[in-house]
């Protein structure tokens, strides 16, 4: 069999839960791919653990279990890792420690898994390019959507088609904030449910001010359309401002309002772009959920697809363990 | 770059909208992949066309043009055909030719697509075991819901989680049907307008009384969830007895119906059955449209998944392609 160690650097609910699954799933990656998976080092900016043989399952370690000073490049580095896994916070100014997780693995011919977008906002190119020098897999399912199948879709189930137009409701906490105040609640009391189920984050704005969905499209449109858009490309709208007058006229005229950011690709390029649109009834965008998210694909050969899932951390963790699949797919 | 011959055996709507995608397509493959892709042979049940170097497009050969004779396994045997995809009649009782098409296929070292069911139906599991045996792929998107990702989902998008529960509208016809009933048209009414429309076969019972839907439940229960199901273990209805009343009373209950086929994955093992189910407004197949497919996937790990599509030839002859690029992509 052959070994794969496992490094998780982010160590919160979805890196904890990306932890139990592989424990969970150690079986069926030796009976489907003869692979003998461990997970052999986690980190958070603070402390962390290593065991050259694998750390114990069925739970993940203990935040007190961690020990103090094991994080950083230095610490991974020295990691027999084969495939690390980022599930650290979002910063898509610098890139943050993701980033320099990123980098640091791909250059030491390690796989890269990322969850979190920050890294691959600031320069998803020059990633590319370091996992192609090194012929190793960059893949990134968890920051485009996590179940939600989009770089699925636009990469493998439409593989052929020339892609027209993408729509999606991209974010889960907009999705949330706007069914709920659809059925009469205060903006801030929804944001505040969010934050409280966990969705949102402490700070809403990233969500609220279409920032995710711009994240979320650029990704998309830079690693599955060939695009090379920045922010300043994408026009950007939000929810933030959203008021009861514009609920109650949504509600007379019969729409129903939804964040989507969209993809038109056409002879003069690739644009993008994040809107409030309002949908009727007999479209399937007007009926996904709260908790839900969904995304619909136009293209020349095969017409329309759409995809709906639900979101949540333990979908997002198994995202990221797809994307390991199919990297023990393809070796 | 590296030769890819293609051979098309069945060469209806479908077998020559494949042929005109491959045409349209051939740069895509010679940049993405560097394969040089010529279409090489042809053939209906009486005649065919072969040119080593490959049949020019952009159209189709007409069927006046194909030369009487040039048909059957010794034909595509003489070819040089890489590939051979297969779009002929579905014949589900002996496999018909399609199965000694893709038998002689795999048998010669040759990649098998199969488009129609039949050949699948009546022994998936005798040509699995060929395509291994030659290091050769078998593909079948096309039979099974075409462009509706339904194989895709099962075993690369949810790569990892274990699927507990499989749900579908498969069979554009009888969705057709149920939705036209619902809006006031009699049931022969509506199986003469999906035959005008080229949905149902001149033989409508084979998607009526429930065939289709199980061919299909049948193939992705045994091609994907380790199944080994025969006709004989799926329970199977149809919509062909429909009456008024039921219509005038699922619209007295404001609940949509469909022909839906379903899997269920336990600890006993993979059952599963077609039948007639009703839909309340805030299910996502209550608004699946007449002309669409739909499939819902429940998991352990990732939740749920809904896929919707649009039927039609254009989108099958797209997804023996898509199998087609898959191909091109693991060599």
């Amino acid at each position: 069999m052959q070994r794969w160690n496992i490094a998780i650097t982010g160590f919160g609910t979805v890196g904890r839960a990306v932890a139990e699954l592989l424990w969970q799933r150690r079986s069926q990656y030796a009976e489907r791919y003869g692979a003998d998976v461990r997970l052999t080092a986690v980190c958070t900016s603070r402390a962390g653990l290593y065991a050259s043989e694998g750390l114990a399952g069925p739970y993940a370690p203990a935040r007190q279990d961690l020990q103090a000073g094991l994080t950083g490049i230095e610490f991974i580095e020295s990691t027999n890792a084969s495939v690390v896994i980022d599930a650290g916070p979002t910063d898509f100014v610098t890139g943050g420690p993701a980033y320099q997780y990123m980098r640091s693995a791909l250059a030491h011919d390690r796989h890269a898994i990322a969850i979190s977008k920050g890294a691959l906002i600031f320069d998803l190119k020059g990633l590319r390019v370091l996992a192609g020098q090194h012929n190793v897999a960059l893949k990134f399912s968890g920051a485009t959507a996590a179940s939600l199948p989009t770089l699925d879709l636009l990469e493998h189930n439409l593989a052929g088609c020339r892609v027209l137009k993408v729509e999606g409701i991209l974010t889960a906490t907009t999705n949330f904030v706007l069914n709920r105040m659809m059925q009469g609640h205060d903006l801030a009391d929804c944001v505040a449910e969010a934050q409280r189920l966990g969705m949102a984050e402490p700070d809403p704005r990233f969500d609220m001010e279409g920032w995710d969905t711009t994240c979320k499209i650029m990704l998309l449109a830079n690693a599955a359309l060939g695009a090379d858009l920045t922010f300043d490309d994408i026009e950007r709208e939000g929810i933030d401002n959203i008021t009861r007058g514009d609920i109650e006229s949504w509600k007379a005229a019969g729409v129903v309002p939804k964040l989507v950011g969209e993809i038109v690709v056409s002879e003069r390029g690739v644009t993008a772009g994040v809107r409030l649109r309002t949908y009727a009834q007999d479209h399937p965008f007007a009926h996904i959920d709260a908790k839900m998210k969904a995304i619909r694909v136009e293209t020349d050969a095969m017409g329309e697809v759409v995809a709906i899932c639900k979101a949540g951390p333990l979908a997002t963790a198994a995202s990221a363990l797809k994307d390991f699949e199919h990297i023990l797919m393809q070796r």
